[in-house]
This record gives C-alpha cells, sequence and structure tokens, in this order.
C-alpha cells in the first residue's frame, strides 16, 4: 500500500485532472490528499466528484506520503513547467514519482539526478517496454472471448465501463480480466501497455501481445482509447481496434458531449458510430456492438433515467450507467454474445475455438 | 551526389527490397552496386526489375563508393544479425551508412563506436525528429490542395505513385510537392517525416506539420501507408490519413494481390474500399477518391491495358499505371477536383480558402 499525494495544481477540473479521478475511484484507500493550492479548504469529493473527504493541500509540508502521482493526462503529455519545483520537492522529501505522461520524468537530466542522490524510484508508466514489435494478426484466433471498449469521444468513460465490466463478470464467478492500454488504467490495474505510447507501427503489436499473455482468462475486457473519428487520436483507437480482435465492443457515450474534445468539429450520431466500428473492426474479425455505456455525471437521476430509455430506442441495444446503476445490463450482453459464438461454432463444427 | 552501395544481402526480391527497389527507381545515377553475393554476375534490372545495368556484387572490396544503404523494409524493422559483419566493413571503409529499419543503427554500442572511430555519419531516416507532438486538428483549413495515396494494402505502389503525380503536375507548370511519410521516400525526396516510428498519438500531428511546413505550394501529394483494413498497419493509415485531411485521394491497387501482406486475410474489393475511405476520411474533411493507380508490373502490356479497361469499368474512375503509361488521367483528375471545389468554394462564397 502507497500512501498517495495526487499533484493537480491549478487543473483539478474532471477534464484535466482525469488521471486523479481514476485513482480516487479505484485506489482511494492509498490516497492521503490531493495537492492544489488554489483548492486548499475543498475535499476531492467537492472539486472532482469523486475521493470523498480527501483534503486539498496547499504544499508537502506535514504530509504524510511516500509517492507523488501526477494526476493529469494533458494534450501532448507534457509537464507544465511550474511542476518542476513540486517534483524537486517530492524527491527532496523521498518521495516515490508516479507519471503517465508522454515527458519522461525519470529520462529528464535533473530529476535524474536527484532521484539517484535520494535514492528514489521514478515510474514513467507510459514508457513502453522493449520488445514491442508489429502485430502477428493472431489476437483474433485467441481462446479468451475479448471485448473491448470503445467510445464516441476521449474522456467518456471507457476505462471506468472496462474496470467495473470485469468486476461484474468476477462478480458472477467468470475469470474476465481488464486488460489496461492507458497510463490510468495501468496506474490502477498494475500492468498494461501505453498503447499511445509505442511507436505507430506497432500499436497493434502492443495490444495483440496484451492479449495473448491473457488468453489463459475466460473473458479479457481491453480498454479503449480515443475515437475513431478523433482528428488527434483516431490511429491509436484503429489500431487498438485491430489489434484486440474484439468479438464484443460497449459503446460508451457523454450524452452532453456535442465536439470532439481538442478537435473543435461535432460528434457524429450514435448509431452511426455503432455502425463505422462494427463495419470497420470486422475486417479481422466479426464484431458487433452489444451494449452502451452512458456516463451522466452531470445529470439528475430522473434525467440520467430519462437519457438511458431515449438512447436504448435510438439504437436498440442495451444501456447503463455503470457508476450509478451498476454494470449489470452490459454484462448480461457480453455473456450473450459469448453464448451466441459458442452456439454458432458449436453448428459450424468449430466448437473447440470457441469453447 | 553520392556513390552509393545498396545491401540487399540474401533478400533481393522486389518484395523484401523495397527501398532498393525506390532508390533504383529514383536515384538510379548515384548507384554504383548492389550487395548481394547470391546474386553476382546478375543485374540490377535483371533481378529486381528496375535499375537497367547496375551490377550485383558479393563484397565492398574494389567497389568505389562512399554511401551503404540499407535496401530492405522488412516487418518490424529489424537488422538482420548476419547484416552486421558488412555494416562493420562498411564503415571502416569510412562509407556513410543510410538506413531506414525501426532499429536505430546509429543508437548501437558497436556501431555507433565505429563510426566515431572512422568519422562517418549515420543517417536513420526513420529516427523521427525531436518536437513533434499531437495534431491541432488544422491541415484542413491549410491552403493548399491536399491529395492522399491511399491503397488496398501495403507495398502496391503509393509512394511511386505519389512521386509521379507530384513530378506530372509540374511539368504542367504547377507547384506541387510530394510529401514524404516512409524512409523510402524520405531518402528520396530528401525530406519527410517516417509517421511510422513516431509515438503512435502524434501520427496525425506529425502529418499535420507535414501539410504545414508545404502549404505555401499549390498542390502537396502525401504519400500514403498501409491501408484502413490492415491488421498490423492500420493505425499508422488512419492517422495519417486524418492528419493530412486530403480532400482528393488516389487508390493503388495491385491487381494480382489477393492477400494483405503479411495479414494472411482477403483484401475487400476496390469499390468498398474506396466507399469506406471517402466515409472515413470525410469525418475530418470532405474527400473523395479520384482514381485509380493500377501496379500491373507482373502483367504483360495486353493485360495491363485490359485490366485497366476492367478497373475503370468497375470503380467508375479514370485508371492507368503510372509507370507503364505515365500519370496523365490522375493529374488530369486530380486538377479537375481541385477546379470542382474552388467552383463550389466560389459559389458558396468561401472563394479565399480554396483560391
Amino acid at each position: 500500500m502507497s500512501r498517495i499525494v495526487i499533484l493537480t495544481e491549478g487543473k483539478s477540473n474532471p477534464t484535466d485532472a482525469k488521471t486523479a479521478t481514476g485513482i480516487l475511484r479505484y485506489r482511494l484507500d492509498e490516497v492521503v490528499a490531493v495537492l492544489d493550492s488554489t483548492q486548499v479548504g475543498k475535499t476531492a469529493g467537492q472539486v472532482l466528484g469523486v475521493g470523498g473527504s480527501v483534503p486539498f493541500v496547499a504544499s508537502l509540508a506535514g504530509v504524510d506520503a511516500d509517492t507523488l502521482l501526477i494526476g493529469i493526462a494533458p494534450a501532448g503529455g507534457g509537464l507544465p513547467v511550474s511542476w518542476r519545483s513540486l517534483l524537486r520537492q517530492a524527491i527532496e522529501r523521498r518521495m516515490e514519482i508516479v507519471s503517465g505522461l508522454h515527458f519522461f520524468i525519470g529520462d529528464d537530466p535533473e530529476f535524474r539526478e536527484l532521484a539517484s542522490k535520494y535514492r528514489v524510484r521514478i515510474y514513467d508508466v507510459r514508457k513502453p517496454p522493449p520488445g514491442i514489435s508489429v502485430s502477428r494478426n493472431i489476437a483474433r484466433s485467441a481462446r479468451c472471448f475479448r471485448v473491448h471498449t470503445v467510445g464516441h469521444d476521449c474522456s467518456v468513460g471507457k476505462m471506468v465501463t472496462g474496470l467495473e465490466l470485469a468486476r461484474e463478470l468476477c462478480r458472477r464467478g467468470r475469470d474476465a480480466e481488464f486488460l489496461a492500454t492507458g497510463q490510468t488504467g495501468i496506474m490502477i490495474a498494475g500492468k498494461g501497455l501505453p498503447i499511445d505510447a509505442v511507436v505507430s507501427d506497432f500499436v497493434a503489436g502492443a495490444t495483440e501481445k496484451l492479449v495473448l499473455d491473457a488468453q489463459h482468462r475466460e473473458i479479457v475486457v481491453v480498454e479503449g482509447q480515443g475515437t475513431l473519428v478523433h482528428p488527434l487520436y483516431s490511429g491509436v483507437t484503429l489500431g487498438l481496434l485491430h489489434g484486440c480482435a474484439p468479438q464484443a465492443m460497449v459503446m460508451c457515450y457523454d450524452p452532453l458531449r456535442r465536439e470532439i474534445k481538442y478537435g473543435n468539429m461535432p460528434i457524429p450520431p450514435l448509431g452511426e458510430l455503432i455502425d463505422l466500428y462494427e463495419r470497420v473492426a470486422s475486417y479481422i474479425a466479426p464484431s458487433e456492438v452489444v451494449g452502451v455505456a452512458a456516463n451522466t455525471a452531470a445529470l439528475s437521476a430522473a434525467e440520467a433515467e430519462a437519457e438511458l430509455r431515449r438512447v436504448q430506442a435510438e439504437v436498440g441495444l442495451p444501456a447503463t450507467d455503470v457508476v450509478r446503476f451498476g454494470c449489470g445490463p452490459l454484462a448480461d450482453a457480453v455473456l450473450a454474445a459469448r453464448e451466441r459464438l459458442r452456439e454458432s461454432a458449436g453448428r459450424s463444427g468449430a466448437g473447440a475455438a470457441a469453447s
């Protein structure tokens, strides 16, 4: 167990502090405080909508913690210049550093030297391990049933939906595992591959490796990234989709999102996106969207229920908000899809491959 | 002018030696010999179908050359182990090394030390320059008219078609430029960005940078990579497509190709792929496939002509083999598309953006 301070200085909003909210949701027991001098006196729950009574602090002085975790995930993944002194202070207090930035803190000469001096480890979780190469296009033949959370934009709940779905399947006695593909997911799961940080030729290969390493599972739930129509990140999304060759997909969306985040463009209708994902995925292996996960955090309970009824009618699929209403309908849909595949494989005499 | 020996030892076939054939086609004046001890006594023209009387040699002994260029582009981009001694010999002869592998020769401790000792430069053209980051989604507003060569698979002629199209447009007095996105294209054009070697989050951003740096041109022709349905490389293809936001695309294909190279899967029909590219591209900016480039190298002249008639009837677009029959129909189609865009922009009162 670590004693973590999450650093979000000046950026404590749910959009910038995406990593912070993920850690607060899934590693709350380990979080001591959130460091943002502009929010002192408030709690994480008040400011970020998650994290309950975890306090904001203005500095590391007097805080009993052993880890400083960078709580933001900005486009481009740079380190805010003004944060350098905060990192120096943490290292001088012999705190470990955990970061999911594209900028590798451990490769920075100043931080490397300081960490060596104070015998502190720096974990750059977005730094790909060695040995990643091109795909062999064999994830589609893996024995495990492959589920992939996809979305109409980035930051709409693909990681949370994947984590909750894997948990719900485990709760039902299934041998399911969440496979993390992004920095926050890796910090939560304790393993995974940061596929948006690998050499672009190797995105499908990295994803394939994740799946093959977990193919002893009955079901894997592969965390999605971005969206196929994202002008900045679509390449990552497609390489990931083809690399994990999912048999079932869950479409995640935010009902209030109208424009692509960072993209300054309208988001196409959900039904059109479902069709696009199914078409594009199926060039590698047959795949269907089996359910919808709405992120209704900004709606009232009544509005959320109305939205779920609306979207179910619109796309004809089961829908839920996994945080608010649980993951039951999605787990049902995934298990039903798995059953359909087993039956059709049984009929065609290829039962072994789907058993 | 360099005096180049191209290294293809044991791999002198048009599939493995893709970089060699590109250099022989576009930098023939500089090529002294091809190094492959298994082909001595033959010419490049005989073995690779391009390069005329350039001889194969068994070693560097007695060859008057100043550059050794790695002539292969294998999946994964590794250096064949048995080639290390050949590279050592070249450096000891004070030859410069030019490589497009994912494996960076200049970062290898042994080669780095040797190159330093013999004061020889190593050019790893696939090593991305610093300063590449995420896209800002603004290539779609660049002033230049953007053409993109796409394909039904990798290694079907997207680079050659792009180079020939830019040349033909220049011949017609247009201010056109070929923008290289792969290692061989960069070696030929003398500049470009190896977009399949950048961090995957930055593919669209690298492509956008290429376009913005050339937006003073009237027309840019952006070299395509892979295909949207390629299980290994589709992520690169889509990031590139969205990053350059083309107004016109040219579909390149090999009429004898039935299976995806390295992918062990059938290739979808050309008309279906044209529809897929137009749909996916148009989420960022309106785009149409305006012509088809067939790679008929393995067909007789009569077969090639029949194939062009067949494909034109199939997809309803002008078609040519740019090597065999020239690039005229594609240049016509591109200029017509540009004219249509200017007219429609003029009608809608947005003339400035398309002028």
